[in-house]
C-alpha cells in the first residue's frame, strides 16, 4: 500500500483561517512535518498524528530539504499520510515547488493543498487592500530576505505604479527602503510593517517609506512589509475592525475567544521624514 | 440590535478550499450576496440565508456597487448577519476595499474573512509555483481588464525578473503579449493559461508568451495567464498530480467524488513561435 503527502499550505496561524481541506488532511494525518512558525492551535487539529518541527528560523539550525524530501517520501512509501504543513501558501517563497519536484521524482502520490498567502493576508488583515480602485491595479511580492534576490525585482518595478508586498524582509527594510527611494519613489509613500498577522499579538505600524527603518520590530519576529497608497485606506478600515471586527457573538452562545478577534492596534508614527 | 457584515473570500470555487470561518459565516448568514462566479456548493453551506447574486459577469447586466454597499448596510442595520461572498480574495481586484470603505462610513460592524487569491492558487493547481528557487523570487499581479489599468505597470516591470500574474486578462492576452515582448520579455518565456481552476472542468494550456494569442479559451470563462520561468516547472508536478493527485481513499469509505479531484488537463502547444 503506498501513502500519500499532501503539502498543505497553513495560512496566517490562526486555524480559523485553514481551509476545510487542510483541516481534514491534519484529522486524517499519520505524520506532520511542520514549519517553526506554524501556530500550536492549528497543530492540535492533527491529534493522531506524530509531528515533527522541521522549519526554518532566524538563528536556528533546520532541517535540511534534502531531509524533509527523505522523511515524506519515506513515511508515504511505508504507507502513511503525511502533510508537509507550511506557513501561508506552499507554492509562495516556501520551496513547495521543490518539494512537489521531489515527490514526483520519487513518484510518491501527492496533492498541493493551497493555503492563504500572508502577502495577501497580513495586509488584509490589518485593513489594507493589496489592490485598490483608482490606488493601485495590482501588486508586486518579492523576499526581502537576500539581496541578489530582491535587487534585481526593486531596481526594475516602475515607482508608484503597483503595491509593493515585501515578505521575510524585516531585517532588510532600511536597505529596501533606501534602494526604493534612490530608484524614485517618494519618500512619503504610505508604508506599513505588518507583525504575527493572523495571531492574537497582530500589531500594525504605519508610516511611511522614508520611515520604514525606524518601525519598532523584533526583526526575529514574522512580518509583511506594504508600500503603496493603498496603506493609506487601511486607517479608516482597521480603526471599524478594530472596534467592531470580533466574531458576531451568536445567539446564546458566549462571545468569540480573544485570539479569534481581529483587533489591530495601529502605531502611527510622526510624519516628519528621515532623509533616506 | 446591530448585525454585522462579514466579507468573505470564496476562493478559487471547491467549496472545500474555503476557509473554516467562511463556512461558519455562511451557515450563520440570514442572507448572502454572492458574485456571479461563486460555486453553486458553496452557497448550499448557507441552507438559512437568502441568496442573491450581485456579480459582475462579462456581457450582461450586474448591480450597481453602491446598490450592493446599500443592501449590505440596511440589512445589517435590522439585525441581520450578512456574508459578501466575493471570488478569490475581497482585497484583489474584487472592490472589497471600498465595501469595506462603505461599511465603515456607515459605521456598520463587519470584518474582513480573507480566501485563496486565484492569483496564487489557480496557478498552484495547475502545478505552477509562482515563486521557484533559482527561477523568481518574486511575482506581480496584474489586472488585464483595462489597458490603462495594466499598461503603466507591465511597460514598467523589469523583463523575466519576476512572475507575471494576469487576472481578468483572457480578452486583452493579444494585447498584453505584445506589450511584454515590445518591453524586452523574451517570446518564449514560458506562459499558462489556466481555466476554471479549482472547479472540474479545469484545464491549462501550456505554451509560450509569443503564443498566448493562440490558446484556445472562451473569453467569457475565468482564467487566468501566467508568464514567467516558473511555468516551466508545471510539466513534471502536472504530471504526477494530474495520475496521482485524487483524494487519497481513506480506509472503508469511497472514493473521493469528482469534483475534488484535481486533475489538470495540460494542452502543449507546438513550439512554433508567432512573429509577435
Amino acid at each position: 500500500m503506498t501513502g500519500f503527502v499532501s503539502l498543505v499550505g497553513a495560512g496566517p496561524g490562526d486555524p480559523d483561517l485553514l481551509t476545510r481541506k487542510a483541516a481534514r488532511r491534519l484529522a486524517e494525518a499519520d505524520l506532520v512535518l511542520y514549519d517553526a512558525l506554524v501556530s500550536p492551535e492549528a497543530l492540535d487539529l492533527a491529534p493522531r498524528a506524530r509531528r515533527f518541527p522541521v522549519g526554518k528560523r532566524a538563528g536556528r539550525p533546520s532541517v535540511a530539504q534534502a531531509t524533509i524530501n527523505r522523511l515524506m517520501i519515506r513515511s508515504a512509501r511505508r504507507g502513511e499520510r503525511v502533510v508537509r504543513f507550511k506557513c501561508g501558501d506552499p507554492f509562495v517563497l516556501g520551496r513547495g515547488g521543490e518539494e512537489a519536484q521531489a515527490l514526483a521524482a520519487a513518484r510518491v502520490p501527492f496533492e498541493i493543498v493551497p493555503g492563504l498567502t500572508t502577502a495577501v493576508t497580513a495586509p488584509e488583515l490589518a485593513g489594507i487592500p493589496v489592490t485598490h480602485r483608482g490606488l493601485a491595479s495590482g501588486f508586486a511580492v518579492v523576499s526581502g530576505h537576500a539581496e541578489e534576490a530582491y535587487r534585481p525585482i526593486l531596481e526594475g518595478l516602475p515607482p508608484g505604479a503597483l503595491t509593493l508586498v515585501i515578505l521575510m524582509g524585516l531585517g532588510s527594510r532600511d536597505a529596501v527602503a533606501r534602494l526604493l527611494v534612490a530608484r524614485g519613489w517618494a519618500s512619503e509613500t504610505p508604508a506599513a510593517v505588518c507583525l504575527a498577522a493572523g495571531t492574537g499579538r497582530a500589531r500594525t505600524w504605519l508610516g511611511a517609506l522614508g520611515d520604514l527603518a525606524t518601525a519598532p520590530v523584533d526583526e526575529g519576529s514574522p512580518g509583511t512589509i506594504v508600500v503603496g497608497q493603498v496603506v493609506a485606506v487601511a486607517e479608516a478600515i482597521a480603526a471599524a475592525i478594530g472596534e467592531d471586527g470580533r466574531e458576531p457573538a451568536p445567539a446564546g452562545r458566549p462571545p468569540a475567544r480573544a485570539s479569534l478577534a481581529r483587533v489591530t492596534r495601529v502605531h502611527r508614527e510622526p510624519a516628519a521624514r528621515r532623509a533616506v
